[in-house]
């Protein structure tokens, strides 16, 4: 049951990943929910909107808490298609967001030459004293394969 | 030389976060700038924006990049009057700038209530792998009576 809900929001985050990469962006999506109800997703706009900050993360973040009037998403839960980075991670753990579900990892990412600073999520709990959740690897094969659909792109970027 | 330019712009952030506390705002400043050019300054607007990623030094960022119409800020550096916590660390590491100058210390922040990460910026910097140059301590007598100022006021409010 927990699986099956897990694969379902994480295809979401890949079908914004997907869009984004549709749009010259990089293979970054999210979703963030409540229970059943997808409150956000958002995929990464850092070169449209040349924000470096804008990770798919950070984005839905963003939206979560203009949608919903509030800064504190306890009980929410997000889906991000990669490991949060440490900014997205520090992000959610200042919005006391409950539980990070991710596909693929930081050093995937990295494989394919984003600036990633190396701390994994769960490092960042254990030094950093957080209480998120943190559950990863789902969808990992549809996950890699949004980093297959940008690599052939031939007005890629990384940053 | 470099002492009293460090006083000169770390006076900058202090000066955008007393005008953020006096509009109901947490007490953080930051600016960034290139050789003795100030490109931005800004202070948190959490509560203004309702939006939990508003801190001092991701508003700076951003407002540099939508400014200078570019993501990589090598070259230059970020004055906050308080450590940038590993979210505001890790937008500077994407950021790529050269050089985090603070005031007081992430510790000094969470005794008056922020739910801070216990991961100082030199430990992000060891453990992550960053090229980021860390100066701290400075003017900490002037940051530490923004927390003074905040904390006389009766709306103020932690997150």
């Amino acid at each position: 049951m927990v699986k099956a809900m897990d694969e379902k929001f994480m295809s979401l985050a890949i079908e914004e990943a997907s869009r984004g990469v549709k749009n010259g962006q990089t293979p970054f999506g999210a979703c963030i929910v409540r229970g059943e109800e997808v409150i956000v997703s958002a995929h990464n706009v850092v070169w449209q909107d040349v924000d470096i900050t804008a990770h798919a993360e950070i984005n839905a973040i963003r939206g979560a808490c203009k949608k919903l009037g509030i800064v504190d998403l306890s009980g929410y839960v997000i889906y991000s298609t990669c490991e949060p980075c440490p900014m997205c991670f520090s992000a959610c753990h200042w919005a006391k967001i409950s539980k990070i579900v991710y596909g693929v990892c930081i050093e995937d990412a990295q494989k394919f030459g984003f600036s990633e600073l190396t701390i994994s999520n769960d490092k960042m709990v254990s030094i950093g004293g957080s209480l998120i959740e943190i559950t990863g690897g789902i969808l990992k094969e549809e996950n890699l394969e949004l980093f297959g659909l940008w690599s052939e792109r031939k007005d890629k970027k990384v940053y």
